[in-house]
C-alpha cells in the first residue's frame, strides 16, 4: 500500500532462477517506439524505415513521430518547430551554474550536471500526472541539449556562448553555438542524418537507465541526466570517440593490414565492429557511410582525408579476414569520421550522441510513466550469512 | 567486438518469453552485499545481523563493512577514518559551482548535479582499472555526501559553508555542518543509526540503477549521480517525507481513526505501511522506532510530540484494521519522525537517505565492474511495422 508496495506481488518462489548476466534476452518491458530486427539489419522507428527517414525526413520531424507516434502535420510541425525554437533559450540561472562547472571536467559529466540543473526551471517537476506537460518537458529537455553542450564548450574556451538563433533548424543551431559561424549546407544536412540515426534504438543500455529511474516517478530531468551517465560509459556511447582515436593510431591505409593481424593474433577488440543485435551490417553504418564521400571531399583537410581512406582500407581488409565470423562495420565506425570532418571536437562526441538520442530517452520516460511499475528484480545471493560481529578488540 | 558487442551472446530464440514489469523476481546480479529475508524480517549486511550493527558499530565501520567485506582491525579503521576526514572536505571548484546552482531547486537535483561535478577533481575517472583506485573514489563520494548536501542547503539559506571538523564523526559532521552547533550527544547517536540502517539494502531501484549506469564503464560519479536520481522518485525514496506530511495532515491521534477508515474506503495507499519484500514488519522499522521515546522526549517540542503520539496512535489504528492482510509499518513510517526530531528540513529528508545509501551503491558498484557484463535486456515490441513516410503535404 505504500509507495514501494504492491498487492499483486509475485510469491518469492516465482523468481526466475535462471541468471541472465547483463539481463540478455530478458524482456524489460512493453513498447511501441522502436524495432531492431538484428538479423534482417532492419530499424524502424515508429513502424517507420529509417532510410525513408534518413532520406525524407528531418530530426525536429523524427523526434515529432518518436514522443508523437503519428508524423505531424504541416500546422502541428510549424508549432512544434516554434516551441522548440523558444525552449532552445537556456534561463540565465541555468548558464550562470554552468559558467562556474570546472572546465577540466569531461562534457559528459557536464551534461549529465547540467541536464539536472534543468529541474529547477520547472519547480513541479515531480507532478508527472499531466501528460500536456510532460510531452512539454519532453520538447524543452530536446530543444535545450544544443544549448546545454555549446554553453560549456564555449566556456571552457574561455569564449561567451552564443544564443539559439530562431532561423536555423536545430542541427544548424548546434553548430552555429558552436562555432559563430553560420553552418555550411552540406555540414548541416550531413548532421541533422545523423541527428536522425541516433536519434532512437530499443532497449540499449542508457534507454533501460532511463525508464530504471522512471520507474520510480522520478521526474525527466533525473531520468535523462542517469541515461547520460550511462551513454558515457566507454562499452557504450563511447566507441565512436576510440574508433577515431584507432584509426588517427594507425595513421595511414597502408598500416592498416599489419594493425588488424597483429589485433586477431592478440585477440584484442577492434573497435567499430560487431555489435550485439546486428547479426549483418548495421543499417545505420549502411546509410551514414554514403554520406561521407562528398562530406570529406567538401570539408575535410588532408588529415581528414587520410583518415578516411584509412577507415575505407580498415573496412576492405577486415571484410576479408574477419567474414568468416559474420562481424561488419557499425555505425560507430563512421559515426565518428562524420563528426571529425564536420570540425567537432572529439571529446564532445558522446555529448552530441546524446543530444540525438534524447529524443528516443523521452519517448521512452513517457511511455514508462504511462505504464510503470517499479523497476525492483531481485538478486542471486552468494554471501554469507550469520556472521558474528566481532567487536574491534578482537579483530 | 567491439565495446557493445559480445562473442558469447545467447541467440535470439533464448528470450525469456514471460513478461515481468519491473523485473520482479528476474535474478538481475549475483551479489555478496546484503541479504533480505522478507518472510523472516531479516537484513544481513555482509553476514551480519543489522540488529548487532546498529547496537554496536558505527556508519563509518559499517560503511567499511560493506565496501571490504570484513569490520576493520584498529588500524585499518583509525586509517579509514582518517582518510574520510580528509576526503570530506570538498575542493572549491566544486563548492564554487555548488554557489550558483538555482536555490530554489529540489536539493535532490542539486545532489544528483553536484555528484556528477566531483568528476572534475578525478581526471581519470573513466580508467577503472586499479582495485584501489576505485576503493578510493568510494570512499571519497561516501565522505563527500554530507559536505556536498550541506553546502547547498547553506548557500540557499544565504549563510556561508561550513567545513568538516576532524574531531566530529560522520554522523555529527553532517549536524554540524548543518548547524554550526556542536551535535547534541542523542542525536548524534540515533543518526548514526539511522544511517547504518539506512545504508544499503540489496536490489531495490537505486542501486540496481547504479549497476545499470556501472554495466557501460561508465564512471562512479555517473553511476552514484544516476542512483541519487532513482531514489528521488516518490515510489522509492520520497516515501519519509510523505509519511511526515501525511501524520501532520491528520494533526492530533483523535483524528487517526477516521482518517484511516475514510483511506481504506477509497482504496487510497497508507504512506509507510507495508513492503515489496517484508510480509512481516520491517527489521530495520523494529529497530529505529526503539530510539525514537527518548529522541521525542529529549529533543522534540510540542509539535514532534503530538506527531508522535499521532504515530503511535496510527500504528495501533492500522493493526486493527489492516490485521488480516499482513501489511505492517516499514521503516520510513519511522525514519520521518526521527529527521523531523533532529530538526533536519523536510526537502533534505531523501538527500540524507542517500548519504547513508551511497555506502551500499558504492560496494554494488565495485562489484558490478568487477564481474561486468552491459545491461541490455529485450523488450516486447508491440507498435506497427512498415509504416510508410507520407509527405507532409498529404497529411
Amino acid at each position: 500500500m505504500s509507495g514501494n508496495t504492491s498487492g499483486n506481488s509475485l510469491p518469492l518462489e516465482t523468481t526466475i532462477k535462471e541468471y541472465r548476466p547483463g539481463l540478455e534476452g530478458v524482456i524489460a518491458c512493453r513498447s511501441s517506439i522502436s524495432y531492431v530486427d538484428g538479423q534482417e539489419g532492419l530499424l524502424e522507428y515508429r513502424g517507420i524505415n529509417i532510410r525513408e527517414l534518413a532520406e525524407h525526413s528531418t530530426f525536429e520531424e523524427t523526434a515529432y513521430l518518436l514522443l508523437y507516434n503519428h508524423l505531424p502535420s504541416e500546422r502541428e510541425f510549424s508549432q512544434f518547430k516554434m516551441l522548440m525554437a523558444r525552449l532552445r533559450i537556456l534561463p540565465h540561472l541555468i548558464r550562470d551554474a554552468i559558467e562556474e562547472f570546472p572546465v577540466g571536467m569531461h562534457p559528459m559529466l557536464a551534461l549529465q550536471s547540467a541536464i539536472s540543473l534543468l529541474q529547477a526551471d520547472d519547480y513541479y517537476a515531480d507532478d508527472i500526472s499531466s501528460p500536456q506537460h510532460n510531452l512539454r518537458r519532453a520538447i524543452s529537455l530536446m530543444a535545450k541539449l544544443p544549448t546545454l553542450i555549446t554553453t560549456f564548450e564555449r566556456y571552457r574556451s574561455s569564449e561567451e556562448p552564443l544564443p539559439p538563433s530562431s532561423k536555423y533548424s536545430h542541427a544548424e543551431n548546434f553548430l552555429f553555438m558552436l562555432t559563430g559561424e553560420p553552418p555550411h549546407s552540406l555540414a548541416a544536412k550531413v548532421f541533422d542524418r545523423f541527428l536522425i540515426l541516433h536519434a532512437e534504438h530499443s532497449m540499449n543500455a542508457s534507454t533501460f537507465v532511463a525508464r530504471a529511474i522512471a520507474s520510480s516517478n522520478a521526474s525527466i530531468y533525473s531520468s535523462i541526466s542517469g541515461a547520460v551517465g550511462s551513454l558515457s560509459g566507454i562499452l557504450h556511447g563511447g566507441a565512436n570517440e576510440r574508433v577515431l582515436r584507432m584509426l588517427y593510431s594507425i595513421g595511414h591505409p597502408d598500416n592498416v593490414e599489419e594493425f588488424i593481424e597483429e589485433q586477431l593474433a592478440t585477440k584484442n577488440r577492434i573497435m567499430g565492429f560487431g555489435h550485439r543485435v546486428y547479426k549483418v551490417k548495421d543499417p545505420r553504418a549502411h546509410i551514414l557511410e554514403e554520406y561521407i564521400p562528398d562530406l570529406v571531399d567538401q570539408l575535410g583537410g588532408e588529415e581528414v582525408k587520410t583518415l578516411y581512406q584509412t577507415a575505407r582500407r580498415f573496412e576492405e581488409v577486415a571484410a576479408q579476414k574477419m567474414a568468416s565470423r559474420n562481424i561488419h562495420p557499425n555505425v560507430d565506425f563512421y559515426s565518428g569520421i562524420v563528426l571529425e570532418a564536420l570540425g567537432i571536437p572529439v571529446d564532445l562526441f558522446t555529448a552530441i550522441f546524446s543530444m540525438a538520442r534524447v529524443s528516443g530517452w523521452c519517448a521512452h520516460w513517457l511511455e514508462q510513466i504511462d505504464t510503470n511499475r517499479l523497476f525492483r528484480p531481485s538478486q542471486d545471493y552468494i554471501g554469507d550469512h550469520q556472521r558474528a560481529y566481532v567487536p574491534i578488540e578482537n579483530r
